[in-house]
């Protein structure tokens, strides 16, 4: 068994990982830490994981982190990442960080979006983005992959082989995108309460989310040029789940033939991205609990528009799952290790 | 009092209808029919009514209408109104239909969305499509009310004012919708059961919804010309509630001032219109249990796109509200009357 | 108008006393106060109030507060409610204190369940519990009204009509009961987050809620003798609502129908407790929005236990709905005022 | 690997039958019926499994049953499952039926309470009642397993170590129970639908639910005297989830440690019953996704009461997990195959 750890165990993406990690025939996690809860048993702060780990939750502090170790997942907060990743590394441990300080290239560009000036920008050239789909070989060899964000997961999933081929047009693309709660994370806010949210559903952020320059670097990526993204999350009143809506006009008159080759092309042998058929448009409860991908497209007869729509677990594909799948390709591990099955539903 | 019947007062639009009316200073619900619980007591199909209504549903049948009806709303499903509103004009009764049988001007256009060619196009030139905030005068005169769907009313009083002065630009609308469970009725549908919508979040008949040629319709009435929109609809685990996120470059150039000022235009002394200051996005949980239409806009700082979003109660501003809104205005009395009041939060 | 402020005004009890207040004919909210968000405008903090009030939330501090005001609502924590209501009963104002400050007139008994020495003792014995169906008179003469817990409301009027006949046996009653999260209140706990609560099911605090010796005095009140309760609670995932289900042996062979007059004696001309046919059991979206008591009750055919049920919307007939009939009573105005009308389904 | 087939697929059980052997490394489904969606895909009735297995469903009719089937799942409705039971055990196939139809021993008992006369009461006999926690033995040489119903389980796993010792009183026991929608199937009923359970809390069948006489015949198995129940069920707006809130009075003065050893002696070494320390009751979320039953209690300070909570997850060891439970028993295997692993939360 390789011996991994986990910094910030005590919020959702944490106890999504000792879930999955608890069910890896190659991962055992021996050490996690929390802030807040530091001392207590992972059972007092997740009744759920009880019975099935006997982790005691210890302060952060790489100064007693065990012998051992070979890697450390981090879901910590942006900022307080970067404050632990470049000491991990040094101690020899390969890091996957789940928060956003590693995923943008370009100090710059981290610094206007996230207000702070970024502390080890040396290391941005190494970090490899976290998406297997396009970055698998790279991941494999890599010390530090940054975890993509949840939004960034499902859109850059369905955009990538348009954009690859040059097929979105130059008016842009506009992504609608909700998300379940749990994408707010565990910490105590007005808007996370359970009455504020549920019978609601809230547009946030229209236009100015955190995860806009992480797709349009992405998008850039895979084709050479920029692509222009209006975006507008939405929170909707249910755990799990994130589904994007994205509309797009396709250029040079490509048909939906076209489009499903390419993303029969690209995405054939991918065991995390389902492509429906033609006029399928897949929902969340298809996803929920696993590490899919599903992704459907359709066309607007009254117009030139294609209508894609991108399905995830947020907490798994858009989180802890990917960063166990980025985990097994960094280890030579099966990628589908600890990910199998299909999910629950109701 | 002036009296009224319900047809189809079973369904959760007509037990609406039964809620406000009961509440109504001027109308009194005296004949409520069902075909399928003909004979029970509304209290038995609706127990939150039992102490407010002791009416007894009957079968439909205008043979059996109580004398000194003055108004009848039909709340029964498409192509089934048309079967009955004849008739109920002939008696001299004024109708308000909530089905979509008589919004649509042109009959052609009425047979490709709804597959049934209409019975009584001759109505159609007479009926006026009841969003007040457009067409107060006619439906204030008006024998037949066509009351528009959920849709399209959070979509056209979010566009109208822009559409009037020429400010939708070329490339069209794309409208993101989503609606709680109830607008699908109470009917029984697998896809309506608690299990299957409950955690989960669905698009469905993306760019093919029937309540597409109403948009388009009344925004070509108040623009002169076509407006191109590329319309999905979701359904989200809630009761009620309904938010449109409407994307859309603007004509020349204009501004957000611009845009506020068409806003604090058309709708300033509008009782159930109420638009936000800049940036400020409403969101569902804001309206729920009234009759109002919140509208807020943001532009898109990476693109030249503004987004907008409105939000309803489906079934009150998006069914049975409006409906009673323009039962007021066909009987003279002031237009808010049974509509008063906040929402119910949380 | 009267001239009434809220103290304590941006919890979930606050929002709804504005709101009810907002809609109330003899009442005008004109002074509202919040520690926490002193300074802003009631819609920041509620925007669903937005357009309905204009009043900005003042810091707590009786010494600013407005001349004229004739009554004062109290939605503070217990032992913050007994910091100021002294002060207001000595400035001649009429006090509802919806914390559980005066409801016991035993101070050693409060102290027990609260862990706190009582500031003004005195006060206990003018205070008077505002169960409107149990102490109308009282309430109607009173400077101070305590009003009652949501539990105790359900409870209390599901058992007292049974207490004061003597029909509860020996055994002692069994209180199982469900309430919705908004009895948790609106401030921030882990709890209270929207995935800690949604798709879970809670029993808390079994057997030792401090709701509990509410029930035994006003139960020991009407009855003489002490009433033996079990009482366990348990949070559901929904906003509103809170049901009861109460199990005891009726003393003395009373049969259904003797439990049926007893209710019928009792509740005949109440205009908030409703009584349903025997054997009909109420479900607590019959009473969403409303300041209603619904009671069904059935035996179990296997043994020799009565079967009650009793449902309430928590934060009006629980809360704050319960508050305003007891302002009514203290101002000789119709007790149903501002509380009419059915409320919201779905 | 052993093949297995599944009458009844279409519903929920039938989908957590196929989701829970799609990951069993022993059984395989290779038949699976639904009268409903005979020809129809697995995945289009359940596009959650949609790349996990491409069965196609059958009509039901047992000519046409692969050879080789050495078992047979039966998730059929009450009555229609002892249909088809005899014919499968005739051709030599080993029975898990999860109806109702083989769970009473007594002939007469089934017929009081589901109002059919049973057709193979021959088979009663011989049946298992399959509750592995006290039947294990039986069960592994069963050729007919009758597995139990969702609110038994949880109520018989908590009250079995008391009534074993003879350590319930004479006054009975109180079972106040709760489940999530899913109970109550996938059919189309009123009081499935969405809008009518979210934002609820409903009472049903006080008294009266078919799963009474189950519990009192196993705990009769289990203490040989009879035990008197007073059960309400009730529907809580969840998926998935059942808990059960027990109370009773304990014979003979026996503490909260003897109870603590009670249920230590009989539950050590079991795979799925979980016991929480004393005083310390578990929540539905901690088992949603599970095989777990998790049991806790605490006395009632107030009087001489025990207070039980016990909850499952009622699609899993409520139904299907523990047919899989029982099958693996059947044939020899680990019991835990396939039902490894902590839930999903949130």
């Amino acid at each position: 068994m390789i011996e991994v750890g986990i910094i910030g165990a005590s919020g959702y993406t944490g106890g999504e990982l000792l879930r999955i990690i608890s069910r890896h025939s190659s991962f055992r996690a021996v050490w996690a830490t929390s802030r807040q809860y530091a001392g207590k048993a992972v059972e007092e702060v997740f009744p759920y994981l009880r019975d099935f780990t006997s982790l005691v939750l210890s302060a952060p502090g790489l100064d007693r982190i065990p012998e051992g170790i070979k890697a450390v997942l981090v879901a910590l907060p942006h900022t307080e990442a970067m404050e632990v990743v470049p000491s991990l590394l040094e101690k020899g441990i390969k890091v996957v960080d789940l928060s956003a300080d590693y995923r943008l290239a370009d100090p710059a560009v981290y610094g206007r979006w996230y207000g702070h000036q970024h502390t080890s920008p040396a290391l941005l050239e190494e970090a490899v983005y976290g998406l297997p789909e396009i970055h698998r070989e790279r991941i494999s060899s890599a010390r530090l992959v940054a975890n993509p964000g949840c939004y960034p997961t499902a859109v850059i999933l369905a955009l990538a082989p348009l954009a690859k081929r040059g097929l979105i047009g130059e008016s842009g693309v506009v992504v609608d995108a909700k998300s379940g709660v749990s994408g707010a994370g565990r910490s105590l806010k007005v808007d996370s309460l359970f009455c504020e949210a549920h019978e609601g559903l809230t547009p946030y952020l229209a236009g100015r989310h955190r995860h806009i320059p992480e797709m349009e670097q992405e998008l850039k990526g895979v084709s050479g040029t920029s692509v222009r993204l209006t975006f507008t999350p939405h929170l909707v009143p249910m755990n799990r789940g994130l589904l994007a809506t994205t509309y797009l006009e396709v250029s040079a008159g490509a048909g939906l033939n076209e489009i499903e080759k390419a993303f029969g092309e690209d995405y054939k042998g991918e065991p995390f991205v389902k492509v429906a058929p033609v006029g399928i448009l897949p929902a969340v409860q298809e996803v929920t609990g696993t590490n899919l991908c599903r992704i459907g497209f359709t066309d607007d007869p009254r117009g030139k528009r294609l209508i894609l729509v991108s399905v995830i677990d947020n907490l798994i594909k858009g989180a802890s799952g990917q960063a166990v799948h980025n985990l097994n390709l960094m280890f030579g591990l099966p990628e589908t290790s600890g990910l199998e099955g299909p999910g629950l539903f109701p």
